[in-house]
């Protein structure tokens, strides 16, 4: 029996083994109507005794409660399966905690824009929601704001970056530090003493030190305890206008012609056609996540492999912890919620391209 | 709003909009008791018109209902861990479901005595069970009492390994013949054309085709388009005998220096160690599954990486399959449900040791 030995018992069988009526001890349960204290302290010695836990959905119908939860995000054109995965989650989410009132409200301002975002938060706040899912890019401006929603007692969740400073109820996200060491331990594995590494790093990361920041520092961490000696070319930062980038991506490959590349953002696509044309030979390819236009490279092994997160379980765990704080009190267990890190191939990409 | 336009109600909600009272809207719902035919057909309508969803916690809970599932497996002290692993799977599931009435029965018997499975499953059909999550290993003999099952119209999913020729409501398990495939990509991807590749498979499970053999199946058909060339020594098929295959490991490791040592069944701790006391050096080692013994070996990398398929995540899947369709009628959409393979290295392993 995997029940662990845990009693179950409707309310309407432990009203009848108690003899009150149902009423009345949907009223001591609830603290409510009229009863005698004798009543009470029979009721309550039964809890006990049959080890009653209060059945949740029943509880949730009873009060037909909904449960609001604000997820307030960003948009950008750039990194657009980025927020489709996101919002794939937060369906699941739905799907899975409606029948127990979970109502989602979402609110996206465009990434260059945290003025709108900081407004959605005070539009909402007026509107009295009490929970924040909060996922935001430009922290500086909207932090205020958010500190404001921690101090006069709203539950917040950090979606996929901690702030600094910041005391959220928890963060949940990636461990960036963590997925750059995975990085520089792929490459001590799929290449050899002396190979010339190029890093291909997006400008239009250039000033996000808490992820690629963080990634970098995890990356030439773990470098200085390799077993092996790799020459490291000096890093390319490319532009954020993507047909200047890829040119750029194109320029520093056909000229360096490195044995590695490792793209810490997002531009992989760009760099695996151009190791596709220029001919793959022992030249190594990793980078981070998975999207549409890169699936095909994975699965021909012109990209050897990809460290990827699975976004959509991010987005339904923040969805989750939050729910079953407000609804049953749930602490979550950690401040910080880092969601698995994987490694794809072209094998195993089936599993994970369509997460 | 994520609710995709769904409109939500509550039967007290509807049975005011329709101004008839909840017993009566309850007796309509569920076709007992008395009430008019017009006021059915006003209630059928205001349904369509609402998009009303039976609420299915609400259902479970008005019907008091307890689903039972008989989980039928076995047991190996060899390989203690992996149903350790099973075991935390089905507990995952009584927890997300008990509140909606799932009970589960286990019965577990030695792997070599394929008889008491048998009995087992014979005892459980006797009092009364309809619904079998069946792991058999010597699927010969108790395959004819699982089609009796089927034919009989009982649900059953096979757990792990599908059976020739019979056709369950669905199996769930892992996708052998394709992480034998991975393990061929991890070879071409971690070691050098010309390097010597030691197998290692334990005669223990040498006549187990569904698995190893589909396994090796997989790495061979890979290896044929491989673009590196390996030289590929005589497999090692070593004794079911724990202190004798140590020896055996030890021996074919130590005479033949291989460059590369895939192990294709759950002797890694042994071969771990024997090439750390050797010295590591360029040695590449690969192997399958993550148990505690292991852990440390991945960890420091002497083992380079392994190939694991969350057992958890599979029991309770199949769990979760056989609720949602004897609870909700909700079919499997596909005949094999196959788990994500996952490749584990040295720092990612924290994320799947504790599963």
């Amino acid at each position: 029996m995997a029940n662990n030995g845990k009693k179950r018992m409707t309310l309407n069988q432990l009203a009848k083994e108690l003899q009150v009526s149902r009423t009345t001890l949907y009223n001591i349960l609830h603290e409510k109507g009229a009863y005698s204290e004798e009543t009470k302290k029979r009721v309550y010695k039964a809890l006990e005794i049959y080890n009653f836990r209060m059945n949740n959905h029943a509880r949730n119908l009873a009060m037909n409660q909904e449960y609001k939860i604000a997820f307030v995000g960003f948009y950008s054109t750039r990194f657009g399966y980025f927020f489709d995965e996101i919002q794939a989650g937060i369906e699941r989410a739905v799907e899975a905690y409606e029948d127990d009132g979970l109502h989602i409200i979402t609110r996206y301002s465009d990434r260059e824009d945290p003025g709108q975002q900081v407004q959605d938060l005070v539009e909402l706040e007026e509107k009295g929601i009490e929970n924040y899912i909060i996922f935001c890019y430009h922290y500086e401006s909207v932090s205020p704001q958010i500190e404001h929603l921690i101090n006069t007692g709203k539950n917040v969740i950090l979606f996929s970056r901690r702030i600094p400073g910041l005391h959220p109820f928890c963060s949940v996200g990636c461990n960036d530090y963590l997925s750059g060491k995975l990085m520089m331990e792929l490459l001590e594995k799929f290449a050899r003493s002396g190979d010339r590494v190029q890093l291909l790093i997006s400008e239009h990361n250039h000033r996000d030190k808490l992820v690629v920041g963080e990634r970098l520092k995890g990356f030439y961490d773990a470098l200085k305890n390799s077993r092996k000696n790799f020459e490291l070319l000096e890093p390319a930062w490319t532009s954020p206008v993507p047909e200047v980038e890829k040119n750029e991506i194109r320029n520093v490959l056909e000229e360096r012609k490195p044995d590695v590349i490792l793209d810490f953002v997002c531009n992989l696509q760009e760099a695996a056609e151009c190791v596709k044309e220029n001919g793959k030979g022992d030249t190594v390819l990793l980078g981070y996540d998975i999207y549409p236009e890169v699936v095909p490279y994975i699965k021909d092994s012109t990209i050897d492999a990809v460290i990827y997160q699975d976004l959509p379980s991010q987005s339904f765990k923040a969805v989750e912890l939050m729910f079953e704080y407000i609804c049953y009190r749930k602490k979550a267990g950690e401040e910080d919620y880092y969601l698995p890190l994987n490694v794809v191939f072209a094998t195993n990409c089936e599993y994970f391209e369509n997460l």
